[in-house]
């Protein structure tokens, strides 16, 4: 599988993207890379991790780079030769068969949405990210590709988050939430309210509303939600957990006791960090369109982007958008 | 002043109220309680508390509860004589100046809105809950009085949150910032675009939007939102929060050298939990409506229901609401 990788996406961007696109090579097998990005902006990058074209690696110029603080839909009108478009095209031709972004996620969106068009049946995509809970994983659909959905938005989402747990984590008949305020039936806003009535229908293991308490306890395998409140949710719970983790290190250095204490449990510590550790699952997948499009953390750090590519290696594998337009038909959303 | 407390409500009731009244007597000076419940079902809690009637506490009589899975709407339809209800009508009447209840939050809403009305100006109450971020406490609101919001709704709310952050934290010009995707003015779904336009244009200290990742950073003292992402938030806060705790124990428990190191640093873990405590909080407030009424946790200890009547107190001796509707005049909301 050839996957284009866009240089220039991402906080840290190229460095680290460059450096994961040379820890990949090494270590995925078999996986072709297309780096696409300001060809001159990345040289000084490229050999400093000695990267040269070969039959695995190849170069493609993007004059442009969608900014964070840009609109999404730059990327389809002021700047058709931004790198996210282009990588993009390059998929619509045939030229690779996956994507990798850390960027501009609204970007991402917006130039696959136009140059692969969307699964049939699908009306807008989304973006499912997988996340740490008491027991295992859970997927959070959509966690941020949609601001504003309808009640059959959501229903398609349950069913992309449905496939991409059976796919990433193996689960046979996932247990399907919709992220509600309250576990009772007669709980939610117009939005859920509705979304509720046609989940319930689909033949699909539907398990009802899930509110925040119930989400780290992995109540549910796939937790369904408008884009709005996934990304609020996602972000939020990175933000408290980071509050957490500062709260303690400033706890455990008051005295020199603690300190001690701290010394002697710092493996529980790493090993903490490491549960919620978003290096290892390597970007969140844009579902719905038709191709493979990995989304990294705008943080991400060459290890995420590396998990990113080999994430889209493996989708690119497996055929998922035609197993997502078949399963739309069958639950009849 | 005089507080109805709601005996009946929380999911530890009345056993949990009975014992906070009795400790609320106690300790704050002054304050006057109206016990409400169902007063056969509550005896046997009194006589272990061995509370009686006298000028600090009374009793009245309420025959209904409104359970967690019932409608809202059932606090003023079906259950008129629901204790909630019933607090709601004494205050409404002048025999107290503020409820507390850690029951149905719907139905507290339900109840005060139509027995005591709502300030002047207006059109929707909100819970205004104090979460803990690096740096001190912000303010959410609305932390879940209202699923489905319009964009003046949420230019309400940053009042009534600029308001509450001044008295309850002491904070001169509170920042207010809007809960949204991202940082930039661009960003957001449609209802808080709009808010976004209608908060630029009040005198406020409106610091634009914030992201999840910044909540738990104290980038703004009042944070802004519908009430169903509101609640959301608050409760995957705490749903992570404790999933953290959780794996730490884990972790901490694997072998003789963690434990040892635990047992070192056990008042750091002890201070980090104290930190995100709600009990200290004591309850949040419902904003808006023509009196004072004080939302708490279900899960409310003795000591989070004491400091909600502590809090009630507090909220009776400032004549909140009519300062609300003079700020909502002034910033032409």
């Amino acid at each position: 599988m050839k996957i284009a990788v866009d240089a220039m996406g991402g906080d840290y961007a190229p460095a680290v993207v460059i450096q994961a696109v040379a820890e990949a090579l090494k270590e995925i097998p078999d996986v072709q890379i297309v780096l696409v990005g300001h060809l001159e902006k990345i040289s000084y990058y490229l050999e400093k991790e000695k990267l040269k074209e070969s039959d695995r690696l190849s170069f493609v110029h993007a004059e442009q780079v969608v900014e964070m603080n840009e609109p999404s839909t730059n990327a389809i009108r002021s700047k058709r030769h931004s790198s996210i478009t282009v990588c993009a095209e390059l998929v619509a031709k045939g030229l690779a068969d996956g994507i990798v972004s850390a960027g501009h996620t609204g970007a991402a969106v917006a130039a696959t949405k136009v140059k692969l068009r969307m699964v049939k049946g699908v009306d807008r995509p989304a973006i499912a990210t997988a996340m740490p809970a008491i027991g295992g994983k859970f997927v959070l659909v959509d966690a941020g590709a949609n601001t504003d959905c309808t009640p059959l938005n959501l229903a398609q989402f349950a069913v992309m988050g449905e496939l991409y747990s059976k796919l990433n984590f193996g689960i046979e008949n996932p247990k399907i939430g919709l992220l509600s305020v309250g576990d009772e039936d007669v709980k939610g806003n117009a939005l859920t309210k509705e979304a509720f009535k046609i989940l319930s229908r689909m033949p699909i293991n539907f398990i009802g509303n899930v509110e925040g308490h119930d989400l780290f306890n992995r109540t549910a395998d796939v937790v369904v939600c408008d884009g709005f409140c996934g990304n609020v949710v996602l972000k939020s719970a990175e933000s408290i957990a980071s509050a957490i983790s500062y709260w303690l290190k400033e706890a455990l250095m008051k005295n020199a006791i603690r300190k001690t204490g701290a010394i002697l449990a710092q493996d529980a510590f790493r090993e903490l960090k490491a549960i919620s550790n978003y290096e290892e699952v390597g970007g969140a997948p844009l579902l719905g369109i038709n191709g493979v499009c990995i989304i990294g953390h705008g943080a991400s750090s060459p290890k995420a982007v590396k998990s990113a590519i080999r994430v889209a290696d493996t989708f690119a594998k497996n055929a998922l958008p035609s197993k997502i337009s078949d399963r739309l038909f069958e639950c009849g959303v």
